[in-house]
Order: C-alpha cells, then sequence, then structure tokens
C-alpha cells in the first residue's frame, strides 16, 4: 500500500493582515524569516519520508502559479486547483477522489500548509505510525497536540484513556473552541489534545464517510472519475464545485464518525493562527523583541513584533507590546492583546476601500 | 523710513524626522495640513503688511529651487543663499548687510520661518509696535511670548516691570533652558517671558551691535559692499562664510547687548519645535487623535498623532500616547513621551546607514 500527503494551501490567511494579502497569502510567505515559505517547508516535511509524487496540493486555481514557483519539480497534476473556497469538506472530497483513481488503496496524510512543526523528525514518526494504523482498517485518525497552556483559540479533542495500539486512543468527542474557565478545566484533567486539522485514513475509509456523512458531496465527485488526470478535470471541478455545500470536515465527518482515533503528539506545533502566535514561536532579542527585517532598531521598546520590507528604516523608541507591521501600502499597529481584532481591521478595510489593499 | 523682514529657513528640521528631511525640511513642508507650507505661512503673515519686495529669505543654497517653487512671486536678490550652515549671526549679519546697501535707514524684522502664529492680526500688531519704536533710536527689541506653562524646552526672558513706553519694557536678563523648578518659578514669576527668536531692530542699530559685539564677522561682511545685488554677490558670500564664527546672534550680540528691549506679546506662538508640540496645536478628533494623511483609521486608541503620505492605509488597533510616522523609506513609532529622543535617533540612523533616510 502506497502512502500520499494531500496539503490543503488555499486559504487567505487575512488574520495576517497586512503583510498576508489575497494576492499572496500566509502559506506563500517566508513569515518566519527563514528562507522558505511555510508551504515549501510543508512540502519538505513530507518530501523527507513520503515519495515527492505522492504529494498533492489542494489550492485556489488562482494560486498555481505562485505554486509552480515555490515548488517548480512538482507535475501539474499535483495541483488540484479549487474554483472557489468551499471549506475543507470538498476540498479533501477532490483530493482523495482523484488519488483514488490512480490508488484505490492509497493511505493519505492531509494537513494545513500554513502551520509550524519545529520538531519535523517527530512529526514524521506520528504520521508513520498513524499511516500504519489506518493502513489496517476502516478508521480515521487524527494528530491531537498535547495542549500546553488554555488556549481558547484551538477545537479540542478529549479521548479515552486506554489505549488500543500503542500511543493510539479512541476519541470520545470533539469540543469546539472553549471559554476561559473550560479550556482551564480540560488542561486540567489531562485528556484533552488541540486539533491541529492532521488526518491520516486509507482512501476506502473516507471514501465511506463521505458516503455515509455527506452523501452529496460523495456523490458529485464520483461523476467525475474518467476526468481525473484528464485535460477534462479542471472543467469537471469547475462545473460541480459551486453545487458542494461549503463545509469542513470536522464538522461534516469527523466530529460525527464513530470510528475516529487520536495520536498524542508533540512536535512543537503551531497553528501560527495570529500575529501573537508568530511572536510566540519567534525567536526573540534580549529586550523579547521579534524583528522581522532589516534595517529595524528598537530603543527602550519590549515585547514588540516588528515587520518591514528591506529597503525601508524601522525605528521604534519607548514602545512595548505592539505589533508594528509595515508594507509598501498598508501599516498596523496594534497592541499585542488586540490580536483578534485584525479579521475585523480587514472587513473594515474590505468595506470601506472597496477590496483595496487587502 | 521703509520697514523689512528677513526670514530665516536655513534649518534641517531633524527633530520632525521622518517627514523633515535633509531634501525637504520642516519649514517647507505643509506639516499642519493646512495646504500651505510653514515658510509660506510666514511669508504670506509678512506679506500681509510689508512690501513683498521687502521680504528677503535666507536659506541654504541648496534651498533656493525649493524657495522658486514655493513662493514664485519673489525675485531672485530676495533669497539669499548660504554656503553652509553658519548659525543664526552670519545669517542676519548677511541680510542686514546687504538690504542696508540698499537703505541704510531701513528697519528690519528677523523671524524664524518654521514657526507657528495662530493669530497673524495681534502679530502684525505687535510686530509694527515694534518696528515704531526700532525706528525711534539705537535699540533692538525682540518679542517675548507670555508663557502658558513651566516649559524647560525655550530661553526665557526677565523683563524690567516699567514700562518704556506702552507694552515696551527694557530686559534685564536672557537665561538658557532652565531645569523643571526654575521653570516653574519662571512661570510663577510672571515677569519672565519664551525668547521666541523674532528680532526688531534698524540697521544702523544691529550694524553698530555687530561692530561692538562681533568685529570680525561685521568686517568680513562690509568687505562685500560693493558685490550686493550683482552677479558677483554669491562668489563673495561663498568666500567669506566658511571664515565666520558660527554663533547665535542671541549668544554673540542680544545677551550682552545693554540696548534690548521687549514687548510681551501673545498671537497663539508655538515655535513646533517637536512632534509633540505639533500634536498640542493641533485639531484633534474624539479620541484626541492627530490624524495628518487621508487613509488613516483608530480604533480604541486614543492621543496619538499618526502622519502617512496618501495612498497608504495606516490601522491603529488599541495603542495610546504614540507617534507614528510613516514616509515611504522610513517609519517612526515613538512614545509620546520620548519626543526629545528625535534628534538622537536621527544621529544615530545618519552613523549607521552613512546618511542614507536623513
Amino acid at each position: 500500500m502506497s502512502y500520499y500527503a494531500v496539503i490543503m494551501a488555499g486559504g487567505v490567511g487575512s488574520r495576517f493582515w497586512p503583510v498576508s494579502r489575497t494576492e499572496m497569502p500566509k502559506q506563500f510567505l517566508d513569515i518566519l524569516g527563514v528562507g522558505k515559505s511555510l508551504l515549501q517547508m510543508t512540502y519538505e516535511r513530507f518530501a523527507s519520508f513520503l515519495p515527492e509524487e505522492n504529494i498533492y496540493i489542494v489550492t485556489n486555481e488562482g494560486y498555481r502559479e505562485l505554486i509552480r514557483e515555490q515548488l517548480p519539480h512538482i507535475s501539474e497534476h499535483q495541483v488540484l486547483g479549487e474554483p472557489m473556497a468551499r471549506n475543507t469538506a470538498p476540498c479533501i472530497a477532490y483530493a482523495c477522489s482523484k488519488i483514488k483513481h490512480k490508488d484505490p488503496n492509497g493511505i493519505v496524510v492531509v494537513a494545513p500548509s500554513d502551520h509550524l512543526i519545529l520538531n519535523p523528525e517527530a512529526f514524521k514518526t506520528q504520521v508513520e505510525k498513524a499511516l500504519t494504523f489506518a493502513s489496517e482498517g476502516d478508521r480515521m485518525v487524527t494528530l491531537g497536540i498535547k495542549p500546553t497552556r488554555p488556549d481558547t483559540g484551538y477545537g479540542y479533542i478529549q479521548y479515552v484513556g486506554d489505549e488500543v495500539q500503542p500511543d493510539i486512543h479512541k476519541v470520545k468527542t470533539f469540543t469546539e473552541k472553549p471559554n476561559d474557565e473550560l479550556a482551564v478545566q480540560f488542561l486540567e484533567s489531562g485528556d484533552f489534545l488541540w486539533n491541529a486539522g492532521i488526518f491520516i485514513w486509507s482512501l476506502q475509509a473516507i471514501g465511506t464517510a463521505f458516503d455515509e456523512h455527506l452523501p452529496d458531496i460523495a456523490e458529485l465527485f464520483a461523476e467525475g472519475q474518467e476526468t481525473y488526470f484528464t485535460d477534462n478535470e479542471a472543467a469537471f471541478i469547475a462545473r460541480i464545485y459551486p453545487a458542494c455545500q461549503s463545509i469542513s470536515i470536522d464538522y461534516g465527518i469527523i466530529e460525527k464518525a464513530e470510528n475516529v482515533y487520536v495520536l498524542p503528539s508533540e512536535f512543537g506545533w503551531s497553528d501560527l493562527g495570529t500575529w501573537k502566535s508568530l511572536y510566540e514561536v519567534s525567536n526573540k532579542n534580549e529586550a523579547q523583541n521579534v524583528i522581522l527585517g532589516n534595517e529595524i532598531e528598537a530603543f527602550d521598546s519590549e515585547r514588540n513584533l516588528v515587520y518591514a520590507s528591506s529597503e525601508k528604516v524601522v525605528i521604534l523608541e519607548g514602545v512595548n507590546d505592539l505589533f508594528v507591521l509595515d508594507t509598501p501600502d498598508a501599516l498596523l499597529v496594534c497592541h499585542m492583546d488586540r490580536e483578534q481584532e485584525v479579521k475585523r481591521i480587514v472587513n473594515d478595510i474590505k468595506q470601506r476601500y472597496k477590496g483595496k489593499y487587502i
């Protein structure tokens, strides 16, 4: 049985505005300043233990050219272009239907393109363990991150204490983002994990799950079996995508299915969901500033994150706890505690300036 | 007897970095967002009661083109180009020597180009009073601003209580910038005024004063009498300027002379010496923000001054008491209490980037 990876790269990353833009969203940016985009890092992580020709990327059709630039070695048919955003269930149905056409016995890991994983070796170990477990039957597996703080920004997975195999537990419930009090209880109980949106299953198992929980979507993609890997694929997808329900794989399938398992995992994960999460994982200087740019100076200033494109000098003087995010046509100066407002700001700008600056 | 004005426009305005630059300093900027530069406002203030051909502007030779653009109606010989900065005494010696060549009996008001005067009518009244008083004998007159707060950033003028004429007092002493305690005493005593650097004298009186207190400078400019208003003037000035002592008119003459008088004045004056002084005099919105730019939004943010060039969107979220000053190649985010650090920052950048960004 062969292993495959599906990288979901269709997001617009509006929480990382103004650096992330519709034309060039977060996953295509070198937001960590390491010389590679998040997508490139995600791809390399899988390429270290999976055949490169088995790695598929689902993204908006408009980003096909960006993918070609950032991953020049992959073939056209490994890039799956969505004509519009329809959340994760149709995206996964498309990728799994297409791979199934080629290899009905394949085992697949599905993962977002824009998360940070500091320990790729530990990630590889967990994914391989999950791929093996998924290959053994009709079951769906997810990697759950051991929580380190009572974060209210994540969904949680509660698991059954007893192992079905070493390190593998049956899932009891999925929980939406909790309030503060509940998050503390989850952390203290010890049997809750963060839902990282990384799934592992056989194409048989996910096919069965779609048939059962999202039969309309399953039917739509089944129609196109003969078009996959042909010149007719794009036209087929363009025709059926608007008819797909926009729904997440979590809500549509995972939270409803009985055969879901989890591997409690620790591999230095962050979803890089907000500027604050980037601040938290980034290297800080003595004054606890994160400096992303060449000509940035911070005097008597602590705990700031500053981003500026090169060829611009940025000076901070006597300021603390700020995000200072500068691009040629937009500047955001935001208190660190207001990171959740970025999404609202983007919506505000979208309306006020009719799509400019977004 | 004719009245003349000399506008000193040679400063580089480094305290208003990064908006004020060596290439385009403060006096040439519409820093108040009123559609006119400070120089244009200063010129118009004098032109409202003096003949336009009697208004002279001393500036660095490099700014001649800027003056031509901003004041297109004045003649070439009304712009006096300095080959280098030598503080105010040589600047005044040059202007007064040149005007004296044309009109030895002239009475002159000398003023900086980059101050704010909110009440030009009151200014005109005081200047005219001083011009009349100066025309009556060998005396030097200055306008002293009635202090409204114990500011430690200004020099102070102590005056004799008795009037020599209505509203005109003999000066007792000039005082350098005081410390906090002294500034409070000055304010409370009631006989101290701020030194605004606005002087009124006959060309006879200032000539005598230079002969007595700065004879070297007086001699240098006396040599050139035949070159003023000719094609040889610039070459003469270029030759003697390097030999001039770099010294202020205050320190070189005014503080030493016996025949100095002051008119206590109130005309909504600010030297616009720092970003904070601009904040103080500017129109504020409900949240006490000063917004200098078109596409600037401040959410849950109070008491900030934001400057941005047009065609750039700037968002503030949850921040207070900041200067956010954005230009295409430099951004300064500075706490309001650190306004005095701007000069240090400019020096730092000058060294670090070898003159770039300045």
